[in-house]
C-alpha cells in the first residue's frame, strides 16, 4: 500500500448560502482544492452527503459533481453515513490512491440545509438515528444526545455549567476563522443562560447546520514530498440504536477507530499535538477525548476544565471552531475536520494557528457513536 | 493487487414484501451469503441504497446493516449511486479485498420500495436526474428514457415493436427464476398492446420496482480457488443531464467502464457468454448492447431481433429475468445482477441455466448512462 498525502485544501464559508445549490458548493470546494493542488484531472471523486436526497430532492451527487467539475469520465460516488458522510468518502479516496488505483482524487464533502425548515431538517437528521426503535417514538437526534448528557452528568456528578469550556473553546476559536458560520465569542455567563434546546442540552452546547462544502485533494506521497501525510486511516461502527450498547457513555467505536489509526501511525494518544473532535454536542466532545485515550472514563469534562482543550493546551480542540462554532453541515462536516486539521499542519491557519503542530488527529461520528472515521495526519 | 473472488451469494425473492423492512431484506440476503460462505466474520460491509432515505426515512444503512448481523465493529457504509448504487458497493467490496485491506468483506445491496405511493417512489426516482434542469421541469426517469428511445427509433428506422424481443426474452428467462417478481412469459401480442407509460415506453419496456436484496461474499482468491473470480472492475461517469451529452444515443460510460473491465481482464466483447445488461427499459438494453461492443452503432435492436441475446443465443442477456421480470429493487439491482452471473458461473441458475458459461459480463447503470459499473466474471 502506497503512502498518501493531501496535496490541495478547498472550502467555501458555511454560511446560509441561499445563492449556491448543493452543486455550486461542491463545485466550489472541489476547484479551490484543484487549484490549490495545481491539479487539473483526477481519476475519482468521492462525496460525501447525508440529505441531499431528502432536502434537495439530488441524488447521484458523485457523478453529479464530477459532471460539472468538468471531470468527464471519471469514477465518481457518493458515501452516507448520517454526520459521518464525509469521513468516509476522505477514508475511500485515500484507499483508492493507496492501493494504486488512482494516481489523484478528490474527496468533496457537501450538505445544504438551511433551505428546509426546520422541522424537514429535524425529520432528516433523525433519519440517522434507528427508524424502527428510536425516530419512530419521536425521539429527534438533538433528543437522543441530551439522554446521553444527562446520564453522564448523573454517573460522574457533573451539573450542566461544568460543560462550559467546550462552548467557550469552539466559539473562540471560530472567532479567527473567517469560514466558520458564528465568528464570535462568547461568555460564561451567556453559556449558562442559554436556551434549553432538550434538557439539559442548550443551544451552546449544539452544533449548528449550515450549508457548505469542504474537499481534499490526494495523491501518492511520491508525487507530493511536501504534502500532509496521512498516517492513519480506520473506520468502525456500533450498534446504531443507543439502548443496543453495553454502555451508552463509551463511544466504542471511537475507541477502535482511534486505536486502529494509531497503530497504522505508529503513535499512541500522548503524540497527537492536536484533535478534531467531532463536537456536535459537548457531550460528544468529551466522550470523544475519552475515546481516544486523552481523558479517563467520566474525566473528558475535567480535561475541559483545566483548559487542556484550549490553544496552548495539552490537547487542542476546536481549533478552528469546531462543529459548534465553524457550524455542522452534516455530511460535510468530515471534510471541514480534515481541512482544518491539513491547514494546521500546514502552518497556513492563520489567526487561529496552534503552534508547534507535528500530528494531528481528526474524527469524524455518524449518529451518536455509530459510524466512527478517524484520521492521523502528520507534518512532511 | 489481489484478487478477488465471490465465496458467497444470498438474495431475497423480490416482492412487495409487506411484512419486512428494509434492514430485514438485508439482513436476510446478507446472512444467506454467510452462510453460503461459511463465513462468520467480515471486516467491513459496503450497503448499495438509493431511495433508504426518502422512502423509508433510514440513514445509516451500513452501520445498521452491520449491526443486525452482529457484525459489530465491522466498518461499513453506504454507497448512492441512483441505480448503480449496488454496483459500486461491490467494486468497493473488490478494492478493499484486492488492496489486502480486508480479508471478508460482504456487499449487500438492498431496495424498499412498495410501501410507498406512486407518486412518492416517482419522485424518489426522479432525484437520479439533474434536480434543477431536468427533474424541476417535471420530466420522470420513465420520460427521460422516453425521449432517448423515441430519437433512437428516429434516427435508426425503427418501430415500437422491433423492441419486442427485449421483453420477450426476459419474461420467457424470469419464468425460471423463483427469486423473479414476474414469473410469467408475455407473447408478442400481448407486448404489442402494452399499455402506454411514456409514449413510446409501454409496461413492457419498463422494469417494474419491487422490494429486495442482494448479497456476495468476498474473499481473496488464494482463499477460495474455487470462488468465482472478478477479473475486470471499474466504473466510469457521464454528464448527469441528458441534453449535456455530445450524442444522447451513445452510453460512453458504458463503453469507457466496459472496456476498462476487459482491459483488465485480458479479453474482448466475443469472450463474453453471457452478459447482464441493465435493462431497465428496453431502450437501455439496445444501447448497452452496442456500448459494450456486442452491436454496431443502432444495430442492438438487430441483435436483439436476430435472437442473439436469448439462450442459446450469441450473447444471452436478462438470463434470470433481467430488471424487467426479475424486478428493478433500484439500489439493489446492481448486486442481483451479480449474484445471477455468479450462479449462472456457478452452474447453479436451475432451469434458466446457460450451457457452458465460461465468462459472465455485469454491468449497472445510475442514472440514464450517468454512472456506469462493470465486472467481468470467470468462472475458477
Amino acid at each position: 500500500m502506497r503512502q498518501v498525502a493531501i496535496l490541495g485544501i478547498g472550502q467555501t464559508p458555511i454560511r446560509e448560502h441561499w445563492g449556491l445549490s448543493i452543486r455550486d458548493l461542491a463545485v466550489a470546494a472541489g476547484r479551490a482544492a484543484l487549484e490549490d493542488a495545481g491539479v487539473e484531472h483526477v481519476d475519482a471523486i468521492y462525496v460525501g452527503n447525508m440529505t441531499g436526497g431528502s432536502l434537495n430532492r439530488q441524488r447521484q451527487l458523485g457523478t453529479l459533481v464530477a459532471d460539472h467539475l468538468g471531470q468527464w469520465g471519471a469514477e465518481a460516488v457518493k458515501m452516507e453515513a448520517a454526520c459521518g458522510s464525509a469521513g468516509s468518502a476522505f477514508r475511500q479516496g485515500i484507499a483508492a490512491v493507496a492501493s494504486g488505483d488512482c494516481e489523484a482524487v478528490l474527496a468533496i464533502g457537501v450538505e445544504k440545509m438551511t433551505e428546509a425548515g426546520g422541522r424537514e431538517v429535524t425529520a432528516a437528521l433523525a433519519e440517522a438515528a434507528d427508524a424502527e426503535y428510536e425516530a419512530i417514538h419521536g425521539v429527534t437526534f438533538v433528543g437522543l444526545n441530551a439522554l446521553i448528557m444527562r446520564r453522564y452528568m448523573h454517573e460522574y456528578g457533573y451539573e450542566h455549567q461544568d460543560f462550559a469550556p467546550f462552548a467557550l473553546n469552539a466559539h473562540a476559536n471560530g472567532a479567527k476563522n473567517p469560514n466558520a458560520l458564528f465568528q464570535k465569542a462568547i461568555s460564561r455567563k451567556e453559556y449558562e443562560n442559554g436556551r434549553i434546546v432538550a434538557d439539559p442540552i442548550s443551544l451552546y452546547d449544539a452544533s449548528p447546520i449550515g450549508d457548505g462544502a469542504a474537499a481534499l485533494l490526494l495523491v501518492p506521497v511520491e508525487k507530493a514530498p511536501k504534502g500532509i501525510r496521512v498516517i492513519g486511516s480506520a473506520s468502525a461502527t456500533d450498534t446504531l440504536a443507543i439502548h443496543d450498547r453495553h454502555d451508552p457513555l463509551w463511544l466504542e467505536a471511537a475507541e477502535q477507530s482511534a486505536y486502529k489509526a494509531y497503530h497504522q501511525a505508529g503513535i499512541g494518544p500522548e503524540d497527537i499535538d492536536l484533535f478534531e473532535a467531532h463536537d456536535a454536542f459537548s457531550i460528544m466532545a468529551a466522550l470523544s477525548l475519552e475515546a481516544c485515550g486523552f481523558a479517563e472514563r467520566g474525566q473528558g469534562v475535567r480535561l475541559a476544565q483545566e483548559n487542556a482543550i484550549m490553544p496552548g493546551g495539552r490537547i487542542p480542540i476546536s481549533t478552528m471552531g469546531g462543529l459548534k462554532a465553524r457550524g455542522h453541515p452534516v455530511g460535510a462536516t468530515g471534510l471541514y475536520q480534515l481541512a482544518e486539521a491539513a491547514l494546521q499542519l500546514r502552518q497556513e491557519a492563520g489567526p487561529a494557528q496552534i503552534d508547534g503542530v507535528q500530528i494531528a488527529l481528526a474524527q469524524n461520528i455518524g449518529g451518536s457513536g455509530a459510524t466512527v472515521v478517524t484520521h492521523v495526519l502528520q507534518r512532511p
